[in-house]
């Protein structure tokens, strides 16, 4: 994983993902080389980087015009020749344009949320899957209860990280907020 | 317990200990009205107020003049007129003039950790209590290592803690940094 | 607080709720002496005793018999002179039979939470306090939900603790189920 | 990840590694397919398992003969083709036996912590990694002390996890124990 303070950040724009919360959403996406990701929200664009590391193509959407130009710049500098399309958009909207994909990402959802996992959902490839990184109790919860609505049996890890800070006196314990990573996986 | 809020407090002095640590902290202390307590390392006084409230007598020690200053102006808001004796000097010297106690309570300690545990037990009335708030990976193992070393079976929770933000667009968990509360009994 | 293993307790019936979040609930509680408080789910009766133990009087209820039997027995054993009154109904029909309260605590409420907190604060009196606590998700958002359509502004603290278990080889770090302790006053 | 419970495992033997803490682990150990590597303590065999299927070549060891032959059964399900070498046996000694590594992973010590992380780090190739994983307090502390000494800047990430238990009511959460991740890199 590309070390946070790597990525170019602004104001007004939330990100990037730390660095052990990319590393879980990567590992619960079990993406491949041959992959095709939607990644909703991608606010600085560290999932995207990461993912356009690994996958055939990414999609990444934010609603937010610098959200759009951050992730652009982090993608510039940690990975140029990634395939990755960037919208400045609303995910539903963009649903429509693109093709069918393996791995959703939603790390916001501008209130939309449920539309989002559900239209997902019907555009996810067969085996794909949803993986959803809530910092809200309300996407928690949302989140979970949609994944069953569509029959899935959704897994959920709250991870609850704190970082030592190495000072002369000893070694400082910093928490940090804890996220929620929910997993759906459609059938085969 | 004083909401984290209603304490003044400054710059260059620690504190006050979060509200919910303060509570399990006076919950291992299982402090009576007959108590006397020596608060070693009071920092902004919250611990210090709230012992003020529930014991007879509470002795605190800060080296930091204004930590010493900050606490005294918590304790006229708090609780005017709860026996306190309030020293700045460090907690070793304040030992030699002062009687034997119930409650040890260690918040901050600037490297003398393990000889204010030890002459502290040598204090400590029989069935008394020993309790060190650690926020240093150092501190938890020094604290269990010198309680073993007296005979005592030390206790160690860690607690994490994460506060929801209530926001419009749903409660965002925010995390705190995790301290560890270890404590031991004198045997009667 | 009275330490976990010497509640009496039975396989079926949840609890008793662990010391420190007992402390926690007490302390969000802010009871004091003339203060009368409705348990709701009491369950094994951990916190029903610590209440007793703290204030005028107790109403404590739970649909499952075996919990009223094990907290029968509890308060037998920890606090036989406690004035606390125990039904083995739901919460909902017994509100109907007691007075108005001054804390509402809330630990299970079979399906019936909404209601429960709804007619719970009709029933609080004027500065009164209502503490649910959560081991399920969906339970933190809907208390949360519920106590702000009420026009509150609810606390919500998640609390993550790990125990330390002294081994020979050292402290080995237990992990508990993460609790979320959430808090609404009515206004005077 | 290969999931948890798709690992054979036996009593006595601890592990494997849980999938999110193994993710971790792989993240922070940064290993690329050149990569020769040594895995001190190696268990149930779940760290052994995903290093081998992402690096040229895998030393692991283990004292417990029992590990060593669930590490092979393990090996022998998950990744029959990858290049491992297995050996019962005390890390001290085996170093002595093996070429120098890249990376160097202890998830158990048998009381040989320190030894192992200072004869490690001179075997350790120049850019190469130390990644101890700490169950116990002690661990934590005396690893970051070691990797002071040794001139390292180590860091020290803490991870709480909890995990969703789909029930017909709601989705409980459980906690699992903490695992600290301390990582120490060798200058170029």
């Amino acid at each position: 994983m590309i070390p946070d303070d790597e990525f170019y950040k602004i104001k007004g724009v939330p990100g990037p993902t730390k660095e052990e919360i990319r590393c879980l959403v990567m590992c619960k996406a079990r993406v491949s080389s041959n992959d095709v990701v939607l990644d909703v929200g991608c606010g600085t664009g560290g999932l995207t980087v990461e993912l356009s590391r690994k996958v055939k193509k990414v999609y990444a959407v934010d609603k937010n015009p610098q959200a759009v130009e951050v992730t652009l710049k982090n993608l510039k500098t940690h990975n140029p020749s990634g395939d990755v399309e960037l919208f400045e958009n609303d995910a539903l909207t963009i649903m429509d344009d693109i093709p069918t994909f393996d791995v959703l990402i939603v790390g916001g959802s501008s209130g939309d949320l449920v539309p989002i996992i559900k239209k997902g959902y019907e555009m996810l490839k067969a085996g794909g899957r949803i993986i959803v990184t809530a910092i809200l109790l309300e996407t928690r919860t949302s989140t979970v209860l949609t994944l069953k609505e569509l029959g899935l049996n959704p897994e959920i890890v709250e991870v609850f990280i704190a970082r030592g800070k190495v000072l002369d006196r000893g070694t400082m314990m910093k928490g940090s907020n804890p996220v929620a990573i929910i997993t759906g996986c459609k059938s085969i």
